[in-house]
């Protein structure tokens, strides 16, 4: 159960830290972190879990990783959707508590940190797009979590290697879809904006899984 | 002794960057560092001085983390009180070297770095959103500490997570409260600021250790 | 073969995530990344890559770089000409990628994240400070991969210290040629452009290999 | 005399970076990297040189730094001279690179990246602010050099923690004085710029030298 508990703060963590960033502070007037002070909470979040809480659960934090390490064979099946679970908890709780925060200055959430793309999209880009954008960012993530936590890699560095690697999926993207790459963190801002957050949820979930399991199959095809 | 003193000079480290940073840099014409630069700052205080003198003092720089570490289990009992007595020294001090340097210029220090909620806060957040987040800030960081300190965890990485995560932490809470989980740091501020910033104090002493000491608990639990 | 595939999904990210960030988020309205984003773009797409594909490649992802550690008896010369083969082939997919995104909210591409002097360079700089800039640029950037890669080095740090100058190298150069320092970057972008992106990419071809080459013979000479 | 070579080229870039990135990059209009950027470029020529070449010289790039190594008993007598004449050509060919591109675009240098105090601080602070803000930067920067250094600190870490030092010291005192905490960084910039720049040096030579010299004695005793 230890690691299901571990998956559930580091998740929680991760929608604090990223979407929290997001709400928070992206657009504070003068000294706003912007785009790139969300980008380097989203890897930061991923980053200190690692350290903290690897050794314990592995630290994915996101359900497209959970699944993209099943299909490149480095975890056992009947932890797959345990893991999921208490990600999904995890993130819907942390929005929760972020709700809390954010409306405690009198202020509506809008569309919290959620995920869309079309006229949802921050920057206006086509479905087309966004599910181009969503697929390839989840696969490199997946070649790198797997190379970076390859026996023959440095030791140590993965939390490293990885968190840095959501940071920079954050920098490149942002402007498409808010940036998912993770069904958990978008699952946990559709639930509180309702509405067409929830319609379009289902990219966030179809095209990050489907991206992961693709990098995660071409991993192991270079390193064979 | 010497542990003492590196805790002194570990957080005179701590509140001359962070909260000099702020003074200082944040708003500077065209160029300041915003939050996102006070947020690296403060992180980076923790991160250099944990190789500095982590070696000499494991480097809380932080009563919260001190009194957490204690509840942890990590420390021994004879040394908190020190601990938090040399840490609010170096606070002082270095504040005091910071009000020399920012009235350097014929500036009024203002708020200078003060914590604050209510009307106080920097984006206007009640005292209940105040104490959630300092509450949940400070939880999250012990997690982290005692994880990232671990002998299960990778030896050497600690500084590198625990600092990042004051950084995610500033992130994220700046406009709320402009952020402290450290009583130290907010204490030394209040001094110079008086008035307001004196009368709400309690909650940025009360609220972390509270936080801290829940958050090293939830770690025991988890790794048990 | 595996390390080609290696070289050319590794300079797929380096293109993706360096140019892509500068045209997808480096401006975007009120919270772009600036040019402090591209460069932590950039150098993060080295740094991860280091860890992810190091141990199967070396992760050059740059032909000077591949050059420069031929000429610093690093590297197989019968490896040299399927390492830039790959990394071009890895850069152009990785822009048509970038092509399909950005165009996806309607946008022309513009001079996309092209490399160019004189009337082309972001701040209108000449071609002389082009090639000093260059070369430069990328001599120390070998001096660097040399040294950090040799083995009286601290193990397993190399990938940080890589990607960092990588980073420190964009937050230099931007406004003189946009920063090349790699041709497959430049032909990747120029591909797209066509025109006077064509005409000037000779120099961000034979500039960098030379800095390159001088840089790997000076650690060397140091070394000795 | 390859570690005094080691310190030409290490201190050239940490002059080309730090130096080059504030008069290139950080009013470059709209996405200019402002004092974060700079911040970061300063800290980052000394980490990534901390493994290029610490091996051979150790990386100082300082004279401050190499005599406050030699008053904490970390250096050779007969090496300081030597090491303070190649770190102090090494930035003045730096400055000469850096005049070269700073001007290909028809620009004046105006007061380039010079120190000072009074009138010519970047925030009009007193020569009283700027002589505290150098001394104590400077102490704690050698505090930090010689504990990350220790044999009882975390091995290879050393030259992130230091790199990072310098890049919050930064982040906190580029408003007083442009930040020197380094007489070879002010003696290149002053040479250029000559006039007030010329007859303002001695304090960036002085302070830093006695602010590092007292550090490395505070570490001494704080470890004795």
């Amino acid at each position: 159960m230890n690691k299901y508990f571990a998956e559930f703060f580091g998740t929680f963590w991760l929608v604090l830290g990223g979407c929290g960033s997001a709400v928070l502070a992206a657009a504070f007037p003068e000294v706003g972190i912007g785009l790139v002070g969300v980008s380097i909470a989203f890897g930061l979040s991923v980053l200190t879990m690692a350290y903290a809480i690897g050794h314990i659960s592995g630290a994915h934090l996101n359900p497209a990783v959970t699944v993209g390490l099943y299909v490149g064979g480095r975890m056992d099946k009947k932890d797959v959707l345990p893991y999921i679970i208490a990600q999904c908890i995890g993130a819907i709780a942390a929005a929760a508590v972020l709700f809390v925060i954010a409306t405690g200055n009198g202020s509506e959430i809008g569309s919290f940190a959620a995920n869309g793309y079309g006229e949802h999209s921050p920057g206006g880009y086509s479905m087309t797009a966004a599910i181009v954008s969503e697929f390839v960012m989840t696969m490199i993530f997946l070649i790198i979590i797997m190379g970076a936590t390859d026996d023959a890699a440095p030791k140590g560095f993965g939390g490293i290697a990885i968190g840095l690697t959501l940071t920079l999926i954050h920098l490149i993207s942002i402007p498409v879809t808010n940036t998912s790459v993770n069904p958990a963190r978008s699952l946990s801002q559709a639930v509180f904006v309702g509405d067409w957050a929830l319609a379009q949820l289902w990219l966030f979930i179809l095209i990050p899984i489907a991206g992961a399991a693709v990098g995660a199959l071409i991993y192991k095809a270079i390193k064979s």
